[in-house]
């Protein structure tokens, strides 16, 4: 039996997991569970789970957490440090679902010789990523990717060595302006935006896929986790979400991931790693699709690709600043303050304030410039405020 | 520098293989190349990639070909024991490419311990498969396909291991006949026959393509290749041959094998394996290409298909049988004698009247269960003359 722990229980993804572990039952212990401030979800998981430890981070949880585990043996904890011990105890896999800069740390603390970390935050790369990867090495940490993207990539990888790769292309759906003109995205409401044709996902993610800061996000992510040159890193445009990423190699061969646009792969492939395990996931079929779609992405339109790619090729803390940026960015065009494209010419401008600087070389540095970045952001945003619709 | 032999250095795939060779420069020494009865062709090839060793099959061509090498310094000999010198000589890797029931004997010569074969010889798995597969296991001996289909699923299956494989899923084009009528199909003249909508490839195989045969044979010797029960493999049509293997996990995710329709993908795969080599092959590119389509094979129009999976599941000498009155047949409608539904007829009466025995145990009975089935087709052919155009 595998030792896991699900770091993100009560999240989108964390449910996920706890899902394909209640359908795969005799294959994991689940060591500990970490919430963020739902009680109830939390200590319901724990409980099916047959979690040893549940760590809530909310620190005034701490009496009702006890309160929802009573009589089921499971210690539980809460606060910053609850969550770290939920990190590192004994485990064979990690799964590293807590959204957003606060996953940083706790994942980090989950390294370990011969652990595998199966990540599904995105800050630890986009933000951290320089640091995170140094760091995975030295410790002798795994990472495996659960986004889908990077997953099917991953997977494409074994067919051949790394120094032979030409080229790695992960797709992106397009999102729901795929076909818009620039000037009916700059009029676009915040619900035109949150109408994602594939994946039902969180607001801030809907908001990146429909600008395509989420596929620029991608593209910085794939290049700490494979460790290439910038240039080797492409986004193409592929509406139905089946082929998620692709790996070309220099003799001309392609090899590529693909399933239905449902997480429930990529954490099952993370989750079994590095043999699989059996899921009643939904199955790719081809015949009834029909046909695959494939196109170039308009960096016109859609001027995150271009931001991403810069700070590809930048690299130190362009990456961590266009991140942080972004996030304050998407929450002002949630909130109705900016238009969708006051998001790219918000961190285009935060960009120009926090201009270079060496890559975060720890959590603490990461966290620092994010909080100087999204500062610098908010004071940015008014600028663009007249171009909210 | 890897050594290799080349067995059908004269065919199509052979001058492949010598390009790539030509284009890769201190990479490989080739030790052997055996041709069948070219002797210009042969000793050029030799002398173009600078063998040690030139084998020509017909030992009419003896005293030609060591006059057309005459200063070279390379060896040479003809006949069937000088092909099979040449398939035994010291090499890290043998290119098997002879055509035909003829490349099993030298084939099976170039087993050894550590050796690598780069199988483009269809005839060893369809007509021998059991046997063939057992003497690579037994002396050590890694099997690489060079086939497009079988190269692209056998770099997918880097990606898990094959107790967790749910299906294997061949393309096929669909070839001319796709969206024809049985009708059309019955009334087809060899010119219809011969356009292929996407390879260039010699006249049986483009006919045994717009049967669905090849697709059938290529089920087959996918099912020897990669040891997993009859049921688990399928063809699905795929009119643009770039998507050419599919491996199914049990998790739900799928890995696929992508390249434009050349050979000299596959072969170049082949040679480098398990390192790449750089290639001048022509790349991929999805966004020029638009779209990928994939639909149903229909086993009505097309029963080629049911005939093949018929032999997977019976086993035994059934896919020796099939693929001996295959050719016949093929033969018979290529000279105008039968119509194009009379090849699957002649092949299914063909199994009525040799049915059943175990599998060839050796290169000798494959090759008289193969004499013993085309004798049979031969002879069952005049029944379906009338129903030639």
């Amino acid at each position: 039996m595998k030792r896991l722990s699900l770091l993100g229980a009560t999240g989108s993804i964390g449910q996920s997991v706890a899902k394909l572990l209640a359908d795969a039952p005799g294959l994991f212990r689940v060591e500990a569970v970490a919430g963020g401030r739902d009680v109830a979800a939390l200590a319901e998981t724990a409980r099916a789970l047959g979690a040893r430890f549940a760590a809530l981070a909310d620190p005034a949880g701490s009496k009702a957490l006890a309160e929802a585990l009573s009589g089921s043996g499971i210690e539980s904890g809460a606060g910053p440090s609850a969550v770290m011990e939920a990190a590192r105890r004994e485990a064979d896999v990690v799964v590293s679902a807590i959204v957003g800069v606060a996953g940083l740390a706790p994942t980090v603390a989950a390294f370990g010789a011969g652990r595998r970390v199966a990540l599904a935050n995105k800050e630890c790369l986009v933000a951290a990523g320089t640091f995170f990867m140094a760091e995975a090495a030295r410790t002798g940490t795994e990472i495996l990717p659960v986004d889908s993207e990077h997953n099917a990539i991953f997977q494409a990888l074994s067919a051949g060595p790394a120094k032979d790769v030409e080229t790695i292309t992960l797709t992106a759906s397009g999102g729901p302006f795929r076909r818009k003109s620039r000037e009916e995205i700059a009029r676009a409401t915040v619900q035109d935006a949150l109408k994602h044709p594939n994946w039902s996902m969180g607001a801030k993610i809907t908001i990146d896929s429909a600008t395509l800061m989420n596929k620029g996000l991608e593209l910085i992510e794939a290049q700490h986790l494979f460790g290439l040159p910038a240039d080797r890193f492409e986004a193409i445009v592929h509406p139905e979400s089946v082929v998620h990423g692709l790996v070309s190699f220099v003799d001309g061969s392609v090899v590529a991931g693909l399933a239905v646009p449902d997480m429930c792969v990529p954490i099952a492939h993370c989750l079994g790693f590095p043999e699989r395990i059996g899921t009643s996931c939904r199955r790719l079929d081809l015949v009834a699709l029909g046909s695959l779609t494939f196109e170039a992405p308009d960096e016109v339109r859609f001027p995150a690709l271009a931001l991403a790619r810069s700070a590809m090729v930048a690299g130190g803390a362009v990456a961590t600043v266009l991140n942080a940026a972004n996030e304050v960015a998407v929450a002002a065009f949630l909130e109705g303050r900016i238009g969708l494209y006051g998001i790219t010419d918000a961190v285009a401008a935060t960009l120009d304030r926090i201009n270079g600087g060496p890559a975060p070389a720890s959590v603490e540095e990461a966290l620092e410039l994010d909080a100087q970045a999204r500062r610098a952001t908010a004071a940015v945003l008014p600028k663009f405020a007249a171009k909210a619709s």
